[in-house]
């Protein structure tokens, strides 16, 4: 092995992922959004005109002008009376997400939204950036919201912000601000964002827990954002969490920044039984991160 | 004069935007969006620390990753327990930002929400695009939603988008997918804009006055988006509007894109009284518009 293959390895064995997607050339967000949102349309034999709402949260658009939702809107070919809007945030993007399309439904006229999650990191790391390039995986999923009982019930949803460590997860000359010293791409403080996680995600839990009067054994899966397996082996150390608390499916996918919830809800759903309470956790670029409760209503 | 000096004269005279304020060399939108909420808090008399919702609608920001909302809450040192997040729209977004404003204090736990409309379209333009290279200004604005009453009361919001025309208004080479035939910056269709424009914007106001059973000499003033004072003129000469119905602040201050119905707001203030109705009207690049009907509770 050289150099570059004991360090992909070192990184593989650490992190546990062995493996991500990687979008084609020629292929953006807007294509994955694409598919996932059609995706959700056919599994749930809904027509794209019946959506009022659409919120596409990613970091990685085709263009800066306009959204991706737009690309969506236009691809769907979706009613005029639709809300079309994106939204950037990147690990806790599903978490806040789910917040803003709550809000939606509950404090305007929202009866139908669908929230995507879609990045393409893969498009902003720096070629020799191992420690990044070999973790972020590019996926896209979609997520329907109404106030019709079924599915997920949303119950609990607390977010938060510390913009002190912007500096901490950057992608360097990827939009307006032009940096000379650097390299366009990602460049991230890996040892800050562990410590920041540690910290502050127990936090947000313990506050969950204190804001619905709920106890850690009461939750059936922790759904963490998948950084990587490290990370979430820390978490789980930490909150002294049971293995079966704690799915993960990072091995295969790696980070797919906000989209990484909702896959992991994805697998883990044939699981779930009706009164199960899933405790959803993002964290990560911002910085940002938040809580998110969610029970089962109608197992698959 | 030069050909360039006729041209120059020639759309001044048609958009009737004399000057615009452009950024400062080392400028960013987060600069302007920290100025426009530090003077809001300041004339509010509120901390930083009391705000809970911070939204910056946003389609220049200063890095893809993370959002302009990061920077700001960091300068400003908000509290943790604050979220925020940036939204990606054009000249609809503050009447998106309005619906969205409003849902989170009425359908989440949001008590004192900022929207913050920043835009450096300047950093954009392209050198041999006269055509927005001048009519394009760089502003920010703040404003405060809160469940108390006083200032302007939301009664009604609507938007809408048509996706179709995604590429009406786009800026090429600007994030993740290059395009190697075009330079990087905006390319806009003027008379395709202008079409949706005088098609899509005196619909929207059909659809809010029924929906509102209000009639058009009710509404005291038409804040419409400031794209220019042609498209202003054409729009209130279709619907028949009085002059004192349809102020503008282009001349001075150019099309600011989001910001252009919060500033032309801030002016036409001291003119508001105690029960006059106000529709602000956005409409623009997706292409998204949308109406949102205010009502004044506490004249200046």
């Amino acid at each position: 092995m050289g150099a570059s293959d004991v360090e992909v390895a070192r990184i593989a064995q650490k992190t546990g992922i062995r493996s991500r997607p990687i979008v084609g050339t020629g292929e953006f967000t807007s294509d994955l959004a694409f598919r996932a949102t059609s995706a959700l349309l056919e599994r749930r034999n809904l027509s794209a005109s019946n959506v009022d709402t659409l919120i596409v949260c990613t970091q990685t658009p085709d263009h800066l002008i306009p959204g991706v939702s737009s690309r969506l809107h236009g691809k769907l070919n979706m009613s005029t009376s639709c809300y079309a809007i994106d939204i950037n945030q990147g690990c806790s993007g599903f978490v806040y997400g789910v917040q803003m399309a709550a809000a939606m439904l509950r404090g305007s006229s929202a009866k139908q939204a669908i929230l995507v999650n879609a990045d393409c990191y893969s498009r902003l790391t720096r070629q020799d950036d191992l420690t990044t390039r070999l973790i972020f995986g590019d996926a896209a999923t979609a997520s329907l919201f109404s106030a019709q009982p079924g599915g997920l019930r949303l119950v609990y949803s607390r977010c938060y912000s510390d913009g002190s460590g912007y500096d901490e997860f950057i992608a360097h000359n990827s939009a307006l601000q032009i940096n000379p010293d650097k390299q366009r791409g990602i460049y991230m403080d890996g040892a800050g964002i562990l410590t920041f996680a540690l910290r502050v995600v127990p936090e947000a839990i313990v506050n969950a827990l204190a804001d619905t009067g709920l106890k850690l054994e009461q939750i059936c899966t922790f759904a963490f954002h998948q950084a990587n397996s490290f990370v979430i082996g820390k978490l789980a150390y930490k909150l002294r969490l049971r293995p079966d608390q704690v799915p993960q499916n990072c091995a295969e996918l790696g980070n797919t920044v906000s989209a990484s919830i909702p896959l992991l809800l994805i697998d883990q759903s044939p699981r779930f039984k009706s009164g199960d309470l899933i405790m959803a956790v993002g964290f990560g670029v911002g910085l940002s991160w938040g809580v998110t409760l969610l029970e089962c209503i109608d197992p698959l």
